[in-house]
């Protein structure tokens, strides 16, 4: 039955995780491996909530209107300006569903989140990625070179994570709002991807009136500390978020996520405290790392670069049975840099003493 | 940007609901209006699973090999068979995904569930319903009629609910057959939807291996009483399902309704108890019905047509008070039939008591 698929699933390139192989993680170790918020001041305040949800949740179908007036709340835009997906993946895949025909063109940043390129491929979409170069100061991208770029390809659409990840890099509010005047005249949808904010607290959700080309994704799985919830949301101008609402299944999220979000919101101070210590810690670590000679590069997601150079095997060795993380990347513009997810300076702490201790020893 | 949407979303007809509209149920009236299964003693099990699973869950991203496996074991497949889903909706949509180019045939029968003629319309498809007949014993189509509808339109996808909803219809295993050989030779996909199952016991899963045209959609949300969870899976012959993976979004459900879901799988006897339950309660119920001189429709979902005939008026009258249900419907083949979800034999008594005494005193 090959003969009856869309093409695009035919493309070769298009490959995926295997999903009968799993890579449980043990307690032994602390998990800093995916960008995960597992601060456990803010797992109390999420355990206390999920053991007071109420156990028709699980069997009855989703009502989601009040929780679209929540966020709606709290991100100061009104509920026809959103739409309830699962996770920010959910919301990027929208953007393809909604404007990529087979042939359009792309463009994505490289190296960034891993569906843009798989989405790409899946809509049979012609990609025309923007690389970022290797600096001192880590991955670069100039405004010029994404606007040129986009004047060049005048793209369908352009997907810009900001922060990007695994970069973790930013483009200040004032050159987004350059880059999506540009997309105006080039008839290009330009696709924010916010998901980690507020670790990074501008947003370009202010901007939806403005610019109706302009499409931002969130996700609760950062800052709110819910990657096992998949939920998260798009906003934008409601004269594009009615379409994306023509693409809606028969229900966004499961009736536990709505409930659980729905008393979430009324908590969003806890997801503050947790960003300022996570923050915190990112900061500690970034301090005791330079203090030892390595290199720390400044990022704005929930993650943190440094390079161990020379010591980098001897580093990976000791921490080996401690924690999980990001060893290195095949990517040429954070070649020799380990990213760890930040956590708490109290979980940090064994890390960077046993660090420490072989730096002194070794 | 309007000119940038993928054109079947300009299709005015593609019409849902709207999100920012809610329809909360109160706890005074009993809910038999949305085939969720709220038998109380299977509350009791899940309610139980709910309270011991792990708030990690919360914080994580999901990994699904131990449920793929264990969903195989139930199914007696294999995980490469297998894909989980956001509901069975979410499997059906795959069906879209994977097959479907704009301009493409699709035959679906009608009434059906609300999203096949919606999904149809989202990917651009030109629909041929098979509209069910009405008859004395209830929505009538004829294996003829199917047979020689795909001859005469050569689909590239028949969607085949099995039971049907509203209509409560089936097909029986060796007509399904008959209809898949003749797929074969149309070139057309065999979408089985089985949201019923075990309510209704027969299942073409044991058919992959035989007809690799065939896809089989599941949920947990009817029998298992998950509707709250999303949480469904796509059965197909692995040379299919592998397509289906390269469709895969970042996760496929939430890690909550996986953890959830591999504590479940080992309390199926759970879930048979509750189907028998509910089959009593159904039994009960037209018994009762037919003893007032109502005509009940032989249905094979978790629900149960009756028409009350001359009485419809009053009863609804009476009845508005204590229980939501289907009180009509528009379409010709189901018209003058009440809808109401299977429960149990306590729980429709004070229904059927009501209904009795109304017709006594009336």
């Amino acid at each position: 039955m090959n003969s009856n698929l869309r093409k695009p699933l035919l493309d070769p390139s298009l490959e995926r995780p295997d999903w009968q192989k799993s890579t449980p993680r043990t307690n032994e170790k602390l998990w800093l491996d995916k960008n995960e918020n597992l601060d456990p001041y803010l797992l109390e305040v999420t355990s206390s909530i999920l053991s007071e949800l109420n156990p028709m949740t699980l069997s009855t179908y989703p009502e989601c209107a009040e929780l679209y007036r929540k966020i709606a709340k709290w991100t100061n835009t009104s509920p026809d300006s959103l739409i309830l997906t699962p996770g920010s993946d959910g919301a990027i895949r929208l953007a393809f569903e909604a404007f990529i025909n087979e042939g359009d063109s792309v463009i994505h940043t490289l190296p960034t989140f891993a569906m843009y390129p798989v989405y790409s491929k899946m809509f049979g979409a012609k990609t025309y990625p923007l690389v970022y170069e290797k600096s001192e100061d880590g991955p670069k991208l100039t405004l010029e070179k994404i606007l040129s770029h986009i004047n060049e390809i005048k793209p369908k659409l352009f997907c810009l994570p900001n922060p990007d990840s695994p970069t973790g890099t930013v483009l200040e509010l004032k050159d987004i709002k350059r880059i999506l005047a540009v997309c105006i005249e080039t008839n290009t949808i330009v696709l924010i991807d916010e998901a980690y904010h507020p670790f990074y607290e501008d947003t370009c959700v202010g901007l939806i009136h403005e610019f109706k080309n302009m499409i931002v994704a969130r996700t609760f799985a950062k800052a709110w500390g819910l990657a096992g919830l998949r939920i998260g949301y798009a906003v934008g101008n409601p004269e594009i978020i009615k379409f994306y609402h023509k693409l809606r299944p028969m229900y966004e999220v499961s009736t536990i996520s709505i409930a659980f979000m729905e008393k979430m919101m009324d908590h969003a101070d806890a997801m503050y405290d947790s960003v300022r210590r996570l923050s915190e810690g990112k900061k500690y670590f970034c301090e005791e790392m330079k203090s030892l000679g390595f290199k720390v590069l400044k990022t704005h997601g929930n993650f943190q670069h440094v390079s161990f150079g020379n010591s980098a095997e001897k580093i990976h060795e000791v921490l080996k049975n401690h924690v999980l993380y990001r060893e290195d990347f095949k990517e040429e513009c954070l070649s020799g840099y380990s990213r760890f997810s930040i956590t708490t300076i109290e979980k940090f702490r064994p890390i960077v003493d046993l660090i420490k201790k072989e730096m002194k020893n070794g």
